[in-house]
């Protein structure tokens, strides 16, 4: 099993990212914004590239969010995506993780990347009010 | 061990890249200003924060370069870097690894999204002429 692991500090309280990572509006306004909640899953659409299915597993104000890919990219199910808010000072840390890979495909090596995009687009979102999600987010390669 | 992976596509040629990774002029313009080589080893410097040395152990124009980590951050000492590239149609693909961490430590986390914004800067680089590299590079975190 590999992972996949970014540490961002955003100029907020863990409050503030909290409300990010666990409405769907928060999340739409960062990650993609076709974003929509059914029966207690988390469905995280991307036009043509289709998406992913999160069952929330854990969500602790100012602490955590942890979410279970139930659908999505065969690489995906079964993996883990977690987020633990820590405040530092005047910093809210996330440690991003999404766990669980079976192997180094290069597809998790895109996926690495453009994790690191969305997050600093949660960063900014926070900051600033206004985040980069898709259709708009920051294009790393041909494969977006 | 661990690895730190990410993906990029360069709208150019994969000599165009490679020549941002095999030179002390190309390097400086994406990762950190203050780069120079010497006795075969490059050093590449972040003010106060220090830096790291690189041992090259391979460099082979327009498919591979691949550094040892031979002084600085104890996490760091041993690991290797390198980058694997490729041409897919208009994209030079890059495949990056940071290889041979021992631990999940906070600093491999910081150091994964770091790396994300400097390879997003040695695209823009590449693309456009200029990259962010430091003093001005993207802001993380409290940690830079």
């Amino acid at each position: 099993m590999v992972d996949i692991l970014h540490r961002i500090g955003v100029l907020a309280s863990v409050d503030d990212v909290y409300k990010s990572l666990d409405t769907i509006d928060g999340l739409a306004a960062w990650w993609t914004e076709d974003t929509h909640a059914t029966d207690g899953v988390i469905k995280f659409r991307f036009g043509a590239a289709g998406g992913f299915d999160m069952k929330v597993l854990d969500s602790i104000p100012g602490e955590l969010v942890r979410w279970e890919v139930v659908d999505g990219p065969a690489e995906w199910i079964g993996t883990h995506v977690r987020f633990d808010l820590t405040q530092e000072d005047d910093y809210a840390i996330v440690m991003f993780r999404h766990e669980g890979w079976q192997e180094q495909v290069p597809f998790m090596y895109h996926c690495s990347t453009k994790w690191a995009t969305f997050l600093m687009s949660l960063k900014k979102l926070v900051e600033t009010g206004t985040g980069d999600p898709a259709p708009n987010d920051v294009q790393v390669s041909n494969w977006h």
